[in-house]
């Protein structure tokens, strides 16, 4: 397996202004794995499901060249479920349920051939998880991704602490720079994480785009100005899968590469916002990825000559 | 005169949470100028202050080339003052004392060298004086920029309607177009707007950037991230201020010149909030302008090729 993503795969209920879910599949393996399917294949999940999970999802997964080998499905139990409300302005929700079920204890084990993975995405769970998945690699994987939340900073700073030493990329948003780091300035917060492990750190800011930091130098994508923002959730994961999928397919792993992939995430999570849940990136067309992206050039593209 | 701004002139109090001071120069007026004069000559100033105005700011202006003649000095009386508390997040702000003072029964005159202006600049003032001040024009200029804010909307919303149908490009926040449009999307406030008059809607996002609509299109510019914001106060007018100043020195008012203008305003505003009022904007070289723009194209340039 070239890439191998871990993370939940669940069940969401969802409220929006705009309209209201009592069940669609979500969790963030789920939007990265579909995402970055777009991009490169020979993309493996590792996660855990009971057996309410719908037999047409894990066919979709297939379909997009996604192998579920390591998704563990759990006879006579519940799938993880979440359930939240969106504020008016969409970048702020409550959480309303959190049943945890198969996750309560998920002890990921990964397949033989995820084991020389190339690149691993290790998506927002418990730190001590995102750890036993690293140690299970036969071979430190060419570039390690990683998610993590507020949540976490919390609860278990020690072992997030020690997951973030061990990869190559964290994403975050702008609060949580904040709290990890201390620092309220956003490039004070980039400079004191990117000391801690990670080279490369990307805040991302819903609505408002996103910022990747290595070193000294800084790269902005703004979010696609849309009509209709129906529904948000899974755009930050289907943003990291966008990016991943970039970086897998062309192998390069290069600042500047990195840049070209923000803007690829910023595509894809621009298409996830249009639906309730994946169902957006079920079908795309390459064609219509290429118009997102153009979309995307044209927003920040300008001819400038300097007065001096 | 080439370019008249007409706003205000005035004293402010600022709290952040960096720092405190009680008194120092502001208003939109002065912001706007000052910013301005970096790029283009020919200034005059519409506004009104009472004699405590000190004469060293005048001799700023006047030294950055910048005309009074049509800024009155009224005998006896005090300054407009604004006083205001920045919460943490520095994207918002409590007003504790507005002391309309010489505001209150400002009548402005234009002097008859400002009335062949090519480019007039409105800044955020009662909209019936911004309406007086169009009709004191000779001939209608080439480029009317208007600025305005949620309180006109709140009191005076029929003269605002009128202002917004006399100007080229209008200059609010994206509450403000929520506000104005009734449509919560900003894409979709854009539209609404553009109906009413102005060709060109610019939407400022403070630290999170400014948008330009104009027909179908749009542009982004981010703000830059900076290692301190000390002080957000007349970030906005300056931006407008850089805007205007670009496009008085081109002469040059397509969508084209406006997105370049977006960048220069946008580098100036960076300056501004570096200090506390418009000290940042004194004696600025044209290096560091310069380098300031080449950090926001670096900020967003990206070489990509599409998959297909």
């Amino acid at each position: 397996m070239k890439t191998v993503v871990v993370g939940t795969v669940a069940f969401d209920a969802i409220e929006t202004p705009f309209g209201k879910t009592d069940r669609v599949v979500g969790g963030s393996a789920t939007y990265i794995s579909l995402a970055a399917s777009y991009f490169s294949k020979d993309i493996g999940i590792v996660s855990v499901v009971g057996d309410d999970f719908p037999q047409e999802m894990i066919a979709i997964f297939h379909l997009r060249g996604i192998d579920t080998a390591g998704m563990e499905v759990k006879a006579g139990q519940k799938s993880f479920f979440w359930s939240g409300k969106y504020h008016m302005d969409m970048n702020s929700r409550d959480t309303l349920v959190t049943d945890l079920n198969v996750l309560a204890d998920f002890n990921p084990v990964l397949p033989a051939n995820y084991r020389n993975a190339e690149f691993l995405m290790l998506g927002n769970i418990d730190p001590n998880l995102q750890i036993q998945v690293i140690e299970q690699m036969n071979k430190r994987p060419k570039l390690i991704v990683m998610d993590t939340m507020n949540f976490w900073m919390d609860i278990a700073r020690k072992p997030l602490d020690r997951a973030i030493s061990m990869v190559d990329v964290l994403t975050i948003n702008d609060e949580e720079a904040r709290q990890l780091s201390g620092e309220y300035s956003v490039v004070k917060a980039a400079r004191a994480i990117l000391k801690r492990g990670p080279k490369y750190l990307i805040i991302k800011k819903g609505e408002h785009g996103a910022l990747i930091f290595h070193g000294d130098h800084v790269f902005f994508a703004p979010a696609l100005p849309l009509e209709e923002v129906f529904d948000p959730t899974g755009a930050g994961d289907t943003f990291a899968g966008g990016f991943l999928g970039h970086l897998a397919r062309s192998g390069d792993t290069s600042f500047s590469s990195m840049k070209r992939g923000i803007i690829f995430g910023s595509g894809m999570a621009s298409f996830c916002v249009e639906k309730f849940g994946p169902e957006r990136l079920f079908d795309l067309t390459q064609a219509q990825i290429d118009d997102r992206v153009h979309a995307f050039i044209d927003l920040v593209q300008v001819d400038i000559e300097l007065v001096g």
